[in-house]
């Protein structure tokens, strides 16, 4: 491989800055020190949250690829960026639940944290402009944004995808409430896992003290987002890095 | 079978007095002169409203049933009361889509009335409390609401009454855009299709005009809903009874 040179600019999102590189099947991804919440209506500027939330993302990604869950993460490139595999994404939020919290609680007024026997997994459209609907297989079918193969697949993988963060997580003594990922679809036309996993994109709660370790933080202002990611990587690291790295 | 006599009151609804009956199995149900919108929010009495639906859904369910799609229908009794077979309802909507309008036009900013390859199934979980919240299939199974076989079931009977009400309204000129149906379980495990099947829970447009020929009438304020219905019980009359009866 040549080496990799950041190129143009192609999407500034609410937390990542995508640029292309001199490889077209390569994508520049540089994690920001912001958050934002309301769907980008509330933007803050956070020390550190961009390098936290890379090195985070970066280590589950490995992970993930290590556990047989193949996904974009090429190679972390410096403290802030990630180089990925670029795909075209499918603009869904594949979300699972294995307890009650968030938008589910809300809804069906059941018990914060009521743990789901099955998996609960909710599709979300990815359209600013109609405010990410809540979606079902039929409408994704009729509105041409993904197959029912396209769907099952993802499905499959989601499934995937929770089973090895539980354990990645169990080990942290942190319980996995619920979590969103994207997927994509490669050159060659595989669903491949891709955009970030980490405590933005996570709901996450000590499993001791019951306090937030996630994005809930910020979205409720209930403390130091910078301090609750660092703790996060702090207990992933001791996790993912006291393996040997083959 | 005995005589069927009227008993206590069960349940008042926004369209239908429920009763029960001297047969567990049977239960008396006095369709309304009266309209609601909004969830109920909005009530107004409409003259012979009970009386055009009852006629309407017992022709439909008579259909069905000829049609191989069995539903808890046994008689019309008089001008205001069906006969039904008791069943336990299962809280959701199933919702048939075969253009797009209401709600799906609305939340998806598609064109009004554009066709679907496929029919879209969505749905919904009747809870007054809960504003009877759009649901995924999954939430159903993890909320107890119904299992994935009786969804599948669900889902069957409910294209099926699809394909045969595309028949019934063609042969009316009318256009089926949507509909709503509900199910219950028998004594004896079996999914039945039940509650009714009327303008009221029907999107019906008239073919040459577009004019709406159901409770949008009511909705939108747009006309008179009494002539709207008779003038669909009149089409759907000319349809059915020039069939011998069997
Ligand atoms: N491998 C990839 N190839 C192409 N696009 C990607 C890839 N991974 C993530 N993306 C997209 O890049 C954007 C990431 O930026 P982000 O700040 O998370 O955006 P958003 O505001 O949409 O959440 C998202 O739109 C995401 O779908
Ligand atoms: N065969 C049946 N057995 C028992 N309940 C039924 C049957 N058919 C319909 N129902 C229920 O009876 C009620 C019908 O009244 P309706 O006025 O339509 O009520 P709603 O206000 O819930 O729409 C509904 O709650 C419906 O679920
Ligand atoms: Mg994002
Ligand atoms: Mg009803």
């Amino acid at each position: 491989m040549t080496e990799i040179t950041k190129q143009g600019l192609i999407y500034t999102g609410k937390a990542k800055a995508m640029y292309e590189t001199n490889d077209p099947e390569v994508l520049w991804v540089e994690y920001l020190d912001q958050a934002t919440a309301l769907n980008g209506k509330r933007k803050v500027a956070i020390a550190q949250k961009g390098l936290l939330n890379n090195r985070i993302a970066s280590l589950i990604f490995q992970d993930l690829a290590k556990h047989g869950i193949a996904n974009h993460f090429i190679t972390q490139q410096s403290a802030y960026v990630q180089l990925v595999r670029r795909v075209t994404m499918i603009p869904l939020e594949t979300v699972v639940r294995n307890a009650a919290s968030g938008s589910f609680e809300r809804k069906f007024g059941v018990d914060h944290l009521r743990l789901f026997k099955e998996p609960v997994m909710e599709f979300f459209y990815k359209s600013d402009q109609l405010d990410d609907p809540f979606i079902n297989d039929s409408q994704i079918v009729a509105l041409n944004v993904a197959s029912a193969d396209t769907l099952a697949e993802m499905r499959r993988q989601a499934q995937l995808v929770n089973h090895r963060l539980q354990e990645i997580f169990g080990a942290m003594q942190v319980q996995l409430v619920d979590f969103k990922i994207e997927f994509g679809v490669t050159t060659d036309g595989k669903i491949l896992l891709a955009d970030e996993i980490s405590p933005d994109s996570c709901r996450l709660v000590d499993q001791t003290t019951h306090e937030s370790l996630d994005k809930d933080v910020f979205r409720k202002s209930s403390g130091d987002l910078t301090q609750v990611y660092t703790e996060v990587l702090k207990r992933l690291a001791a996790v993912e890095e006291e393996k040997p790295c083959i």
